[in-house]
């Protein structure tokens, strides 16, 4: 394996661009290799069987492209798929939950913890299972909030209609008395000034992003694998559906433009 | 073809059961076979292409349960893939937005007409196409309304919220002086009453599901092929994913309960 290749990251659309922009500012060298399934996005509502069949094919797709480590840069296929994939290839892999439940896990100071995200991540529990073999006395508490993505989706990131959507998420958890708040879908971090809004300055907000970054650079340090080259790295981005939205999203996101629409191709797995 | 062979109804995911229920209605006498494509959900936010591959292949599917008609019970397929997979196969294939649209032109008394749907639906032009064709001098407004499917989808069918995001969503179809408004998606006439009280008395609200089930009629009835049989015919249903929340859905819905989830088959089709 030669650590000059790139790094594959993958989302089911293209929320995982915020975790995107975590490595390009914490590993500026590394090439990345994005694939957004556009096309059968979202990955929240559905199961864990159909979650961990697409993140296989994505993971094949990724194969091709020669990539030295993984990222699943999505909340519900980490939470559904990672566990299955990673005996299945010899690639390196990591997801975001087991970093997201590390920050959290050293953030909080009264042991108790909510966590937001899809009804799958919620409903997998896997937040739960790594925070208490992390420690088994933190109390912590799921909540899935099903309208955040397709709210930043529509663009009404700072809006009224959002905030009160947020205050019924959020409520539940409030009363449980939380100080650490995990964002558990890459598309949250977007929310982050309305939550924290209705969430209070007593709650600190995780977003697992910047721990997963920490991560794979932990990883590649460890296996020698850390890109050396100088050259700015030339990025590729993959979706399965709607190029043209993605690179508006993605410029909208990115430190980085893409330049043109047709810089993002589209793979098709049917 | 014979008359006792089922009628194939799909959709990309539940939304086309308020389709089936009317069909049930009128066609008391017919099989149906459905599919709901669980596992791809939503069509509305994805192209042309995409829908029309998806559409291309559930049909082929319908084509093996030996089906003597088919229903595009979803807005989008029917606006994005109807005509071109109609080219491709013998059996005969009807969509929602032709009938939608002839109903919305007989109730208009001023000739201005509202349609919301998905954003594919709207895009696509599709409604305004068949309206104009039955009558050039029509003014047509389209508006997406993107949020709908995933309130409806988290149950919040007569809340504030809801209605605070209809407001928005049909505000600038009310400045245009409309008296009709075709729900152009599936899941939107479980909306019907917020949408009411927000469009108020002047505006006649259309179900293309109800002229589609009589399009249905009147196509198996000009062929002859009209169900004979007085048994009580036995539905089949097909998703792609999640049988029991499809089950749950399926009979909040359906005038007839699917007894047990083991009654909705998965089909996969990567």
């Amino acid at each position: 394996m030669s650590c000059n290749l790139p790094v594959g990251v993958f989302d089911s659309g293209v929320g995982g661009l915020t975790v995107v922009k975590e490595i390009m500012h914490q590993l500026p060298k590394e090439e990345i290799v994005y694939f957004g399934d556009t096309a059968r996005v979202p990955y929240g509502s559905k199961s864990k069987e159909t979650v961990t069949a697409y993140s296989r094919q994505i993971i094949k797709f990724l194969q091709t492209k020669k990539v030295k480590a993984i990222v699943i840069a999505c909340n519900t296929a980490s939470a559904f798929a990672l566990e299955t994939v990673a005996k299945e290839i010899d690639v390196p892999i990591i997801g975001v939950v087991k970093p997201g439940a590390k920050t959290a896990s050293e953030t909080t100071r009264n042991g108790r913890i909510g966590i937001i995200g899809t009804e799958g991540t919620i409903r997998s529990g896997l937040y739960k299972e790594f925070l208490h073999e992390m420690d088994p006395a933190l109390l912590v508490f799921g909540r899935a909030c099903p309208l955040f993505v397709p709210l930043v989706e529509e663009g009404w990131i700072h809006d009224s209609v959002t905030k009160e959507v947020a205050s019924r998420y959020l409520a539940e958890l409030q009363e449980k008395d939380i100080d650490t708040l995990v964002l558990g879908c890459t598309h949250y971090p977007l929310l982050r000034d309305i939550i924290h809004e209705v969430a209070g300055d007593k709650v600190t907000l995780v977003n697992p992003a910047y721990e997963t970054a920490k991560t794979l650079y932990d990883l590649l340090s460890s296996k020698d694998l850390l890109a050396q080259e100088e050259a700015k790295p030339d990025h590729k981005f993959y979706v399965s559906d709607g190029a043209e939205k993605f690179c508006i999203f993605a410029n909208s996101i990115l430190p980085c433009d893409i330049a043109q629409t047709k810089d993002v191709n589209i793979i098709t797995f049917d």
